[in-house]
């Protein structure tokens, strides 16, 4: 997003992306006139569609950031900026589709630390020789990702070890363990919010500063952030329903799983703004910037938007448990793995952005060859939801909807 | 533990937790006066008694140590920092009670470098906005945590890959690669003295001199301190048979499982001194002494007292090997991978202190909700402990003692 | 090797190790006279022939390098370094001997970074204080180990979670997984060869530089070099034949395990010329020079010579996967862990070196207890190969050749 002259209205804050706004009246359209109705078809250009409103919340939220002042603007970055990503997975939520949400909780999480992150340290890396950061607050973030990490690992943990007790493994007792550690990893996020925009706030400032230097529009007022902001939020709904909606019948006819949708498509849709603006950063040379929306945005995913979602499906009457499958844990697991040595000296050059692009090719390549979970296949044949089995948790609640739930 | 005049005598050399010993006659009477026969009790009070006593213990060693020279002196802190622990263990061990010798061990260790350790970063980082401490030290120090990490981790992977095997798995192979890890594991530990305490001692000196600066107390005569060490190492030992005969009637009556009982509640009893040690001196602004008591603390049970009790097994004729369960392997995995971010830069801050606290509390989430193996429930009915296998390693021995062991 | 005076000719061009030359007459007679076939003595006597035969193709490739200039000669050196393991490799992947081949392939890489890093930390801290070594490097080259140690995790990652399917897991799957996967790590090798010779150079230059300096011979003629490298390297494919010939044999009159001679023993032939140059470098102080050798030997193991035999086997028409056993990714991943650990503050000691080979002695005694696979069992009895486990990858060809493939 390059900087923009100052013009008043709103015929000078069109960014380039922005013609897929055109996307959202054909997504309407497809979806509501009968004749024209494609699922696939739908279900591309609502992807796509998502992609500049993305954008424009983002926006509206600095706007609104840049108003509020230094810690309250803050805070609504932190909260809000992944919220094109959290109106999805609610949606899917809503319809019972955990399997989906899981995918693409995984999917954001790796997306950001290895796609967002390498891209911007091979573009940068073209530029510059070698570019720093500062190496307290990438450890820490990192740290931060590990125990993130380490809060999805413990579920499967626990029924792998309870399946071989007599007393077994039981859905309620992996709910509550679920709970229990969801609300653990939400009251991490408040102490790390605290810690990176009040206490040790110096730290990250080179990052918000930049920030906001960048935004060379004239700021926006209060209601015209709202407006735009709300307007973009609604869409954005719409367009998620839409999304979910159409993702099995499109999925099936592109012959994909739904794992690889849920965790390489929705993921790419829900970052590709962010992900330009990181990369824009290290092109420029912030570095601390780009890793501060790469690695922010991925703690943003694990410890508030994950355990939200958890408390989101008790308010929907269908718990669901963060047990991920062993492909997502080996995935989550290896990336933070690779992101905390890449983070700890607090340099990156071009290479490095190649190992960790190369290690987010080797998962989608696993992920593509993944076949589909037992559940998802019985669907069409409305049999019960295959035994719950470690790696491949069965059905989370009574639900009967021809959708499984996972 | 603050600092007090210099007095003669006996007098002054009370410390506020010592008010504590009064456990130690009601648990005498508790366990000896049938009509006050109360196990559940009796659990909580011997528990209770072990606290100030393995503190009197540890300042005995201090004081016999400042006497001994730096040298042997230091060996001999390294050498019996833990005497409390191990009392409690062998005497665990020699009821066969395997399974909470390896549940103690796993709490001894990720206590002290997740909860103590975390309490002092946390304690330490309220106080100052950053900490520093020595990077070379801390680093060597994590990175022995993770060989000895490794070697609690193979014994495992040999009985899951052996398994698979038509010539499957014997528990007398198991036996036997656990006694060759252990003996590597001791050699290690020697070669870590000799590193510590000889050869770059000047990493570690920060720490040494701090200690001995705290002391004090009128240097006690090696007859005082010889005397009490004699004193408080008896009452330890009647201490942990009270604990260690009342374990299974209380854990049932309190409704925890044996696993938790271990990981959390006696490794808790056993860190409590250096538990307060350790926060104090964080507070003073000496990390590396902190670290040193923390981290150095987890070392020794991990390269020392579980080597020894392995030793000590072929002595009691019941060999135990070092194969532990899942639960256990992942979170002696998981904490020392997070101690090795966390303690790799030479600095930490009150966040630290919190992720630290956040992984030691979803690890008791996760040793709360496991149920109970099954050999310990069959335990009533008297049947045959289950057939062993990877993650529930059955009887290593052919006792037929009421209590089965693992 | 010492350095020796510049002399003409071929007489001072022996060095100490090269009396094993001996052997190479010894094992063509051992070979080919029947009275004296003996397949023990046969693979013993070859292995060691390989030792300093592999010294002098290192040689003869250097002298190569110095006069081919820095850019094309670095590349020789980067490319043929391992040309002794590729050959032996080759050899027995012709054979179909699969379990060989992926068992040798883990050993270069531990032996690499656990046994020859470990020994010349060792030597030079016994000498030096503290030694240092180019930090930025250092991380770079273990962050690309631990991309390898993914992308030979993935392989098995996908067979577990696939089992699990009703699509269940199908070798032709394995095989295109593995071969995308072997694509990405030897893009992934050919973009490491230009950072470290081209863009980056200069964080590698010590290690070059000292090099050079080392060969104190009299420069050879390309004619001699490349004469002697010819010669050398057919000597090591016919010693390669009779080892790879005569190691059934041998092993089961031995006793050993194919996994342990393929993991300890082939590995530390292979690797002998190497080490004994890494000890050296440490004692003089030139620790990049060593590290240099001992990781990127590795991390040519890892990301040029494992693709490159996976390509070949389609050529021999066995496609070979990337997939390894349970014990061998244990060991990969661990082994990366620590080492990443201990070379990412640029400076190491002599603990840090005996905790590299306490490591290897550990996963030495653990493939030193695993059994023999099934279809190395069942050989004699001409039964099918075992049924295709995750952990234990039965035969990938349709050959019915007396040695079980897999």
């Amino acid at each position: 997003m390059s900087a923009q002259t100052n013009t008043s209205g709103w015929s000078g804050i069109f960014r380039p992306l922005d013609w897929l706004l055109l996307a959202v009246p054909v997504s309407f359209a497809l979806r509501y006139v009968s004749a024209w109705r494609n699922d696939t078809l739908l279900f591309i250009i609502t992807g796509l569609a998502i992609i500049p409103l993305a954008g424009w919340m983002g926006r509206a939220t600095e706007h609104l950031s840049a108003r509020a002042g230094q810690g309250l603007g803050s805070l609504l970055n932190a909260t809000f900026g992944n919220a094109a990503e959290l109106i999805i997975a609610l949606m899917a939520l809503s319809k019972g589709l955990t399997g989906v949400v899981k995918a693409s909780l995984t999917g954001s999480i790796i997306g950001n630390i290895l796609l967002v992150l390498g891209a911007s340290m091979l573009a940068g890396g073209m530029r510059f020789n070698r570019q720093t950061f500062n190496q307290t607050a990438a450890r820490i973030s990192a740290t931060s990702l590990s125990l993130a990490a380490i809060g999805l690992i413990i579920p499967t943990v626990f029924h792998l070890a309870s399946d071989r007790q007599p007393g077994g493994w039981t859905p309620q007792a992996e709910q509550s363990l679920s709970l229990a550690i969801a609300v653990v990893l939400f009251i991490t996020y408040i102490f790390w919010l605290i810690f990176s925009l009040f206490t040790h706030k110096k730290l990250f400032t080179g990052a918000e500063a930049a920030g906001h230097a960048e935004e060379k529009d004239a700021a926006w007022s209060v209601t015209k952030a709202v407006t735009i902001l709300l307007m973009a939020t609604t869409l954005v709904a719409f367009m998620s329903e839409f999304l979910v909606g159409s993702v099995e019948a499109a999925r099936e006819q592109l012959g994909l799983t739904e794992v690889f949708v849920g965790v390489i498509i929705v993921a790419v849709i829900g970052n590709a703004a962010e992900h330009s603006t990181a990369v824009m950063m290290a092109l420029k040379n912030k570095t601390d910037l780009s890793l501060g929306i790469a690695i922010g945005s991925s703690l943003q995913i694990a410890l508030f938007v994950a355990p939200v979602l958890v408390f989101a499906s008790y308010l929907f009457g269908q718990p669901m448990t963060l047990e991920f499958t062993l492909p997502e844990i080996a995935a989550v697991a290896l990336s933070v793995w690779i992101v905390t040595e890449i983070s700890g000296d607090g340099e990156c050059n071009w290479l490095e952005g190649v190992q960790l692009l190369s290690v987010y090719v080797i998962l989608a390549i696993l992920f593509f060859f993944l076949p589909e979970p037992a559940h998802v296949q019985s669907a069409s044949d409305s049999l019960a939801p295959a035994a719950g089995s470690a790696f491949n948790p069965a059905s989370e609640t009574n639900s009967t909807a021809p959708i499984p739930a996972r």
